[in-house]
């Protein structure tokens, strides 16, 4: 057959991936986290795996043809988490048939969850919310946007109450749907709220790629623009500020009040938490920036200046919350280093750093550690 | 740049396909609805261009290189609607990077939505209604499971309003995504709703594909068993009923009894929907059959005998509803029979046909025909 997939069962103890399409036999993860990967492309001249990010390591693997023309190749033990990753058939960077696909990369990106010790973002017989999609009309695009809404497990069944709402975001090159597909946002807050560690609250994603004001350019998509391109455009910041919040507020039942009301995102969508929340103080007390560049170079200017008082910024600001994985040296000493110079200047801001690196295993960390402390 | 992408705008008048990942040129449609496909592959021998459909042809196109490796094809003019179809790198199948990914084929596969005359299944500025994700724990199969539900628009509005439910489902070798991301069902049915055209109801949307009792082989995959694989196992039948309907029940506001309660589905989910909605008329008073196989050979014994008693039949269901589209001309005929023979029989039926094939476009068409006739 001329696709892609191999159905044929490895004759060992190692499992397909969770992330897999139903029925697909690989990827498989072995007992050591070792992935084993295998395609069938009889007529390429060269296949190779190239990882997506840091867990499954950094330069792609070349698989090995056998006689009918199928590919393999085991990687050492991978970190647990998600990690994204591509084929390169001839060159051509294209997805495993056999993984479901992720938005990352700005494209429909193959995936492999690896098991963790760890089981807090696993679903569990526990009362579940839903994640909604939610379309509505941008007045500062003029077009059709799509958010993610994740409501409590009780939002349906507790008459007028109301609760407060969490704006969440992505990083670069991905999309309103990956902190649900990638993060597991729903599992998290699901198990965060039956152990009662967590407020019952609402939480908004929405894509902060795409973000153009009529006439103007479209962004630039990463491929172009490298993993950091397209970030934070002003448009963003309007979309959320005039069109999404106003939305929310009128369509679910929120608190809405500075008080009620956080925003966090990771990497390029930590950037756009700290703008937009910095910069609407009148509208957010909980700040969050999970792997981002927190720079406070000037404590003065830094953020337009919001932490040149600190009494008058801690009277609005309940949460600071700065994370990075230890992993991501470069971003986690950055991090610790703007969270001290915050925390000397009277800035009281927590320091959050887990074992992972620039990948969504640190963010769901992240996650788990942030949602805890909001709206209490 | 090693990856598949180009983002060079073409010099004419044809606009990238609203299919695409956000700011990827390719494909395009031209004004006459031909399609240009175009990717960068220097290192490919050969690149050819797969329909998954009938609607851009049957045999696979040959993509031409120019100097720099980026091969290109563009096709006769296509079918308006959403098409499936693959790249063939050196004979490997896979994904176009420009394009969103959508379940079919039991996998991730491209499509392309080309424009029609018609707007029926556009987001326009009307009161929407939500898809819900909805995760559960199957008793049928010990394993979590996740149905798509759609709610309309004054569902949250509403206080204790009870709602009819229609259970729709998709075809061999898609899922509970299908109908949300190619058929466009919520999109359909807020336009009809508004219109007031159709009652509000609330749409359940579950996976037909992979519902395995413990212990069981699990389902074939189409890539094995062919476009008919896996269809119509008997474990989903019982997911739907001892599952699927109660926490359904017990979840949303619904009302109940049969009279209130739809099942319809195309092609693998037409059998479905009269295997489960014919088997079971205590639970549903309307069923619905999309490019299905409708046999009705022998009056007697078709379906267990439940067009034996045309009386009887008569009393319990309120609407029995085949369609088919006109292009898919065996199953037309074959469809058109069966209409014809249940009607002699005093078996009212209504059957319906649209201009197209065994594709989404007839799909879509069927349920804004369907749709009106609930629940009235």
């Amino acid at each position: 057959m001329a696709c892609g997939l191999s159905w044929a069962q490895a004759a060992d103890d190692s499992k397909p991936a969770a992330s897999n399409v139903p029925g697909s036999q690989y990827p498989r993860i072995h007992p050591d986290l070792r992935v084993t990967f295998r395609v069938n492309a009889p007529a390429a001249q060269k296949v190779q795996l190239k990882p997506g990010g840091d867990g499954l390591g950094k330069a792609p693997y070349d698989m090995v043809r056998d006689g009918q023309g199928v590919w393999t190749v085991t990687t050492p033990p991978a970190v647990p988490g998600f990690h994204y990753y591509f084929l390169l058939v001839d060159g051509f960077q294209c997805n495993d048939p056999g993984s479901q696909t992720y938005f990352g990369w700005n494209m429909e990106t193959s995936g492999v969850e690896v098991p963790g010790k760890v089981d807090f973002y696993e679903p569990k017989p526990v009362p579940h919310g839903e994640v909604r999609a939610r379309w509505y009309l941008s007045h500062t695009t003029g077009l059709w946007r799509l958010a993610h809404v994740y409501t409590p497990p009780d939002y349906d069944n507790s008459g007028s109450k109301r609760y407060p709402v969490l704006y969440l975001q992505h990083g670069s090159g991905e999309n309103e749907s990956s902190w649900v597909k990638q993060g597991r946002v729903s599992f998290i807050l699901d198990n965060l709220i039956a152990a009662k560690s967590a407020t019952p609250m609402i939480i908004v994603m929405e894509n902060g790629m795409v973000a153009t004001k009529p006439g103007a350019a479209p962004p630039q998509p990463a491929a172009t623009a490298g993993r950091g391109g397209a970030r934070g455009n002003a448009a963003f910041e309007e979309v959320v500020i005039n069109d999404l919040i106003p939305m929310v507020d009128a369509t679910y039942r929120t608190m809405a009040n500075p008080e009620q009301r956080a925003i966090a995102g990771l990497s390029m969508g930590a950037g756009q938490a700290m703008q937009i929340g910095l910069g609407h103080l009148d509208k957010f007390a909980y700040i969050g920036s999970f792997s981002g560049g927190v720079r406070v170079t000037d404590l003065k200017t830094a953020y337009n200046g919001v932490f040149a008082d600190p009494a008058a910024f801690r009277k609005k600001v309940k949460l600071l919350w700065i994370g990075a994985g230890i992993a991501e040296a470069a971003s986690h000493q950055a991090n610790q280093a703007a969270h001290e110079t915050l925390e000397t200047a009277g800035i009281p801001n927590v320091f959050f750093e887990c074992p992972f690196a620039h990948e969504w295993q640190t963010w769901r960390y992240d996650l788990q550690d942030f949602a805890p402390r909001l709206f209490r």
